[in-house]
């Protein structure tokens, strides 16, 4: 990363929003040697990453010649107009976001039970208010569902994640984006301000 | 791409929605081999790519040696859980989605006036209310700006589109959904409908 100072360094913070996020995207080196993306919902569960499905099966055969892989969450939450901070210059344009990154090694999941766990984790993430029967090998009903059903697990090695929002400004430029953000008043941008202010080191430094 | 009933073919509606999002992730291949994951804002301009920023200024060495990208721009509409289609396993779970992934070559733009070109198509995509004089090489206040800032294209040789919208759905799963997409009405749940009833074939079929 070229500039420490977007760099989330918390491991809470980066969990935080790997459960907030429910999809993310996938890179491979594909057959062809090109890097191969595949957007993914997934499940973050004791410190390793969960994929399922038959888009994840039907790329193990490729992932078991080379299993490295890297997984991208991002949000993007405001675009800044360059009016916020220049009258004249495009320039100042830009956008907050937070992203993680995160590397690893691909393997198949084959065990009944750690299956059932990792689609377990998938539907507390993204059905939270529940509704279905829990999900057990045992079941009959689940037993043919579970065997079809690929799961792949990443084994993390690295994690970094960037999270931009002003950390580099200083007033009065902090103010007018604030400012700006407060005024547009866009789903996110409420949410932005609260951002800058927890992560601006300018900020925190005059409260 | 495994399931065709999702594949899309019209290039105006893959245009359409590469206008409207407003980031992606690039992929490119990383000096130690692994696939590398890139979130940036981008611009599609007279079917090519563009990237701007010392962060894609950055990767430029790596791409030279391999100019090799793909692209990949996605959007979650729905997450559909289980319980609108079945009231005891969780296997219906999904989710609804549009997904664009390119492939093609990097090159750095050196030319003042397509890096101009390029960075207005930013502008006009990101910040289309303006209030920004025009980017032009000749105005002395952008041209060292101009020249610090560097601008890469994609040169395209593929583009596929999935878009995810229950297109292999049948009666009585297709209103079950729609209708359970009514009375939740998240935000982006009544365009999903919308989106459902223009792509699958056998509501199509039925009007």
């Amino acid at each position: 990363m070229r500039r420490d100072e977007f760099k989330i360094t918390d491991p809470e913070e980066t969990e935080s929003f790997l459960h907030e996020m429910t999809y993310g995207v996938l890179g491979t080196i594909g057959e062809d040697g090109w890097p191969q993306l595949t957007p993914l919902n997934f499940a973050y569960q004791n410190g390793e990453l969960y994929f399922h499905g038959s888009r994840i099966g039907s790329k193990m055969e490729q992932l078991k010649s080379d299993p490295r892989v890297t997984f991208s969450v991002s949000k993007e939450y405001a675009i800044i107009p360059s009016t916020f901070s220049d009258p004249k210059l495009a320039c100042p344009a830009t956008s907050y976001f937070k992203s993680v990154l995160i590397k690893g090694y691909a393997e198949l999941v084959v065990d009944p039970e750690l299956k059932a766990s990792a689609l377990t984790a998938f539907m507390v993430k993204l059905q939270p208010e529940g509704g279905y029967a829990p999900i057990d090998p045992q079941d009959p009903d689940y037993t043919p569902q579970i065997k079809a059903t690929a799961v792949v697990r990443i084994r993390i090695t690295e994690v970094s994640s960037k999270f931009k929002f002003g950390q580099n400004l200083k007033e009065p430029k902090f103010s007018q984006i604030t400012e700006g953000l407060q005024e547009r008043n866009r789903p996110l941008d409420a949410e932005t301000i609260e951002l800058m202010k927890a992560y601006c080191p300018h900020y925190k430094a005059q409260q």
